[in-house]
């Protein structure tokens, strides 16, 4: 029956030797991949006009230098990441830089900030998509959290189908996406070419303004790099491209950069001339789209393709998350549960912790995830800045040929990314001050598993002395806990005499008559094992039982035997037959698993009816 | 930790040889019994004036021939169950009656029931009580459902520590309330021979009434009747009582019986007198002090002893629930958990089902549980019918000195009980249809139950003619299945020399290469024992192990001999360890719990760190 309903839900099983075939295209990659960079357009340059509307409408030319800023951040974190990707083409992007060239702390820090971020993005984005299909359709506005919830569960169940099939979903909202703002860019230009624009809806880039401090320009242009979230998924994804995937990777990458600085320099500008104020009722995009083409059906093809493309940014998280969390169960700082590949090859583990861990987000903010966004931002430009300073490191150290520039590049990244950051805490303290906890302890975390997982495998590390072979077969007692004459105590009994000579049966009764009546049916029975009776005053099992463990120990000792104690253990044939019959042999075996060299043998006895 | 809990809240555990101290004295025994009869005389009158007004205030002098009825039939049920008490002093009540004399599924319905009823019983009577306190105190009113639930946790808490120090606690109220409805009697009869009552408040009896029906008086008699529920308790609980059991209960039935009578007649009587009308807002035990006492102390003291015994009155359920279900259990129509003593020698599962199962009612019902009354009533009568007929059945069978004399007794109470469910089932169809459906389910589930176990008791019964001692020792198979080389492995493999000659390691592979590697890592490591290695595609375990096992069975057929897997199972340190580790082993064992003669054993490795 679940077994039936996975099936239908995600497919049948795939082989492992068909993983190659689940390889991304360069075309499907971009969209899989990019969603989330690409959808930052739609709010980037929002943000930046937010922060200078705090002093005037004169101000908004100040967009245009801030855009520009913008760009050469984004082409030096470009430039950077293609280096990063041939440098590292196993994937593991920030973590892996950092890891290798600053240390481990550094790396879990990357690492951690990212996982987290993730989780933030799918929780973020899904409820902005929501917030928008909500406004075209008010009547569905009570159902936010469901529907957000159900998009979550949506997106899930396409990762567990497998990252191919996915990204050929995927893919269509992307391009319509991008081919709907490069119509907007188009038209938009045409109008201003023709003059059909207005020409005296902005002021002059030059034009002075009062009031305005470099702060304040630093502070929007910290907002506007909000815009750059997402830039890193590709280099964490290496693995998935076609070989070769190092070339395939930065060729995508490449490519998502122009496409992203042609939609952002473009809207940018566009919503300076066109003078769009941000407001509280409708988007900086909705106004511009408006402006430009009228309540049309051009208008609203942009608002469905932005609604969507913000939803699909969450699976931006679901592709770099497993591959992340991967990386990290390898080098033993997560659970190993993370590095097995499920029935359709994908790290299932890892995204179902990711679905989870968002609808959790979802549910406990109601859907109002907005206020995550500035935690968000300092998530992703933590990692940023540190794989920046890994590569400074790793350029010092390495010296290849031609080093000083690339040298270079990374060292104005790193520099900007730290800039940001610092600009982040200084202004939107109040917000983003909860990461300064939360990427700790989870570094601490991390370590807990690493120290468990190593002191696990000491343990199980195997002495080359001794040979298995050479040791002398030792004796076995067997206890049979026995609670009447039945056929399952037969069984146990049968068995008991296939593994050892020495078997003693144990009665633990409730009364003395009950003892009684059940030594004289024992010698009856004639069984030729020996049968100890315990009274148990409190009628209980497990205390007498272990008491008397005890005591059989020291016998075993003596002869040099290991322990067995024999648990005959009902198997119903329907699920609610399992109410009636006392569970105590469970609540046994689990104290016998406590119970230093014993070992638990069930004898399962399958009922007929 | 729970441990320690558990004893602060209930008690340090009894011997089972302490069960005679628990025994109730019969001072004790009407407290603790009677609080749901008793408790009945604060509703009862005001159903029946509430029937009569429909007609006209004129109408009331009714209630004074109807009281007469009801108090016939109390006499008649006293009587009747004085006889079923000493018919049969083991207990069990209607469900013994019967089944003995009329059939097990007769039996199975009163039963059924009355099980039901005892959870409706605590629900109904809480919501009440708690009803009364958030009316004394209006802040209160917001938390009825908490208060309630709080309420019935502490009944179970006092009903887990033992009867006798719950019957402490409970016999002050029940005692209070008594002492407080006499003085209410005594002071109204006295006010009325002095002539301070009022003379002119009431209709005399016999003034005729237009409009009125024999119908309606039936309904008004009947509804009279829900002041007898809880009549049967004291005849469900004989083994509690103190030697002589029958005697000492037969004398509480008859105590109980004359206090009800007194105080139904009494308070009958009083409303009468003083024309009190029903109304939705106060009811006619309040209005009724009020008249007497004006709002002065003993008015507060009568509503006070009034919430308080409505509470109480759940305990009846508490006293007579687990008894009744430990009957059915030993019959094997319920669970056989029912039957365990707990650690303070009653019948904890009893105690706590029937706890959780109100608290679900007051939940579903918002502690609006007064339409559930008619429904509770019903399922009173039920078994009160069968209960008189299978006494009827038992004078004509066993024909006993003197017969004739109980059998009228028995005959006219059966009448009389039947006469009230049909007017029940005529006149409040809407409230009672669930019992048509419920009971008839409940018996059903009873059945199904039965089946299983006997079915059970079947397949355990030893064969006699097979003695143990004389059937020839088995060879035994072992399969080890093995993840890599580890002191886990080696400690198995130990065990497995130990216990059989013939030990087989298997390792399930999930790529070529890994199974290569397996192979000539364990030819290095010389342990003695075959290595067999097996190829699973889509990386599961379970499937090719059971494969594996079934290839396995051919060989152990042919030597004859038992199969045996080892599983070892680490048992961590930290609890969430646990979750570091793939449980396989635990699915794995699962699985092999439903495959046929084989046995599992687990070797437990504790991790030391």
């Amino acid at each position: 029956m679940f077994y039936k309903l996975k099936r239908f839900l995600i497919g049948k099983p795939l082989q492992s030797n068909e993983l190659h075939d689940q390889k991304l295209n360069n075309l499907k990659a971009l969209a899989i991949l990019s969603s989330d960079a690409l959808s930052s357009v739609a709010y980037g340059p929002e943000q930046i006009l937010l922060v200078l509307a705090t002093i005037s409408v004169l101000a908004f030319w100040y967009s245009i230098p801030i855009a520009i800023g913008v760009l050469v951040l984004l082409a030096v974190l470009i430039l950077s990441y293609r280096q990063i990707i041939y440098a590292y083409p196993s994937g593991g992007g920030a973590y892996m830089v950092a890891k290798e060239n600053l240390g481990t702390n550094y790396g879990l820090i990357a690492g951690g900030s990212l996982l987290v971020d993730y989780i933030l993005t799918v929780a973020v984005s899904v409820s902005a998509g929501t917030d928008a299909i909500t406004s075209a359709f008010p009547v569905l506005h009570p159902y936010t959290v469901h529907i957000a919830i159900l998009l979550v569960a949506l997106i899930t169940l396409l990762n567990l189908r497998g990252l191919t099939e996915s990204a050929s979903i995927l893919a269509y909202p992307v391009y319509l996406f991008v081919l709907a703002l490069v119509v907007v860019i188009i038209v938009g230009i045409y109008q201003i070419l023709t003059g059909h624009a207005p020409t005296t809806a902005h002021t002059s880039i030059g034009t002075p303004v009062m009031g305005i401090s470099f702060f304040l320009l630093l502070k929007a242009f910290s907002s506007g790099c909000s815009a750059l979230t997402g830039v890193e998924a590709i280099s964490n994804a290496i693995p998935n491209f076609k070989e070769p995937a190092p070339k395939n990777a930065a060729f995508t990458l490449t490519c998502m950069g122009i496409i992203l600085a042609v939609l952002f320099s473009g809207i940018v500008f566009l919503a300076y001339w066109y003078g769009i104020a941000p407001s509280g009722k409708e988007t900086v995009m909705s106004q511009l789209s408006e402006s430009i083409f009228g309540r049309e059906f051009m208008y609203y093809f942009v608002q469905a393709t932005t609604a969507l493309i913000l939803v699909l940014a969450a699976n931006t998280g679901f592709s770099a998350f497993p591959l992340l969390a991967y990386n990290l169960a390898k080098d033993k700082y997560m659970p190993r549960a993370f590095t097995a590949r499920g029935d359709r090859l994908g790290y299932s583990n890892g995204i179902i912790t990711l679905g989870m861990a968002s609808i959790f987000l979802i549910i406990i903010f109601k859907g109002k995830t907005e206020s995550l966004i500035p935690l968000y931002a300092v998530g992703v430009f933590i990692p940023f800045a540190l794989s920046q300073t890994g590569m400074i490191f790793k350029w010092i150290r390495t010296k290849p040929k031609g080093w000083g520039w690339r040298f270079l590049v990374n060292l104005l990244g790193a520099l900007i990314c730290y800039l940001i950051l610092a600009i982040f805490f200084v202004t939107k303290f109040g917000q983003v001050w909860l990461s300064l906890i939360f990427v700790p302890v989870v570094v601490l975390i991390f370590h807990q598993i690493h120290r468990h997982y190593v002191a696990v495998a000491e343990q199980l590390r195997i002495d080359d002395s001794v040979k298995v072979m050479s040791i002398a077969k030792k004796g076995n007692l067997v206890i049979i806990p026995v609670s009447g004459i039945t056929t399952v105590v037969e069984k146990s009994l049968l068995y008991a005499k296939s593994i050892s000579e020495d078997a003693v049966a144990v009665y633990i009764g409730y009364s003395h008559e009950s003892i009684e009546k059940m030594k004289k049916d024992w010698e009856e029975w004639e069984t030729g094992v020996q049968l100890i009776t315990v009274y148990s005053p409190y009628r209980g099992v497990i205390k007498p039982l272990g008491d008397f463990l005890e005591a059989m120990r020291e016998k075993a000792d003596q002869s040099s035997s290991s322990m067995t104690v024999i648990m005959p253990q009902f198997v119903t044939k329907k699920w609610w037959h399992r109410l009636l019959h006392n569970q105590s042999g469970l609540l046994i075996i689990a104290y016998l698993l406590k119970v230093k060299n014993v070992h638990i043998t069930i004898v399962p006895y399958q009922l007929k009816k």
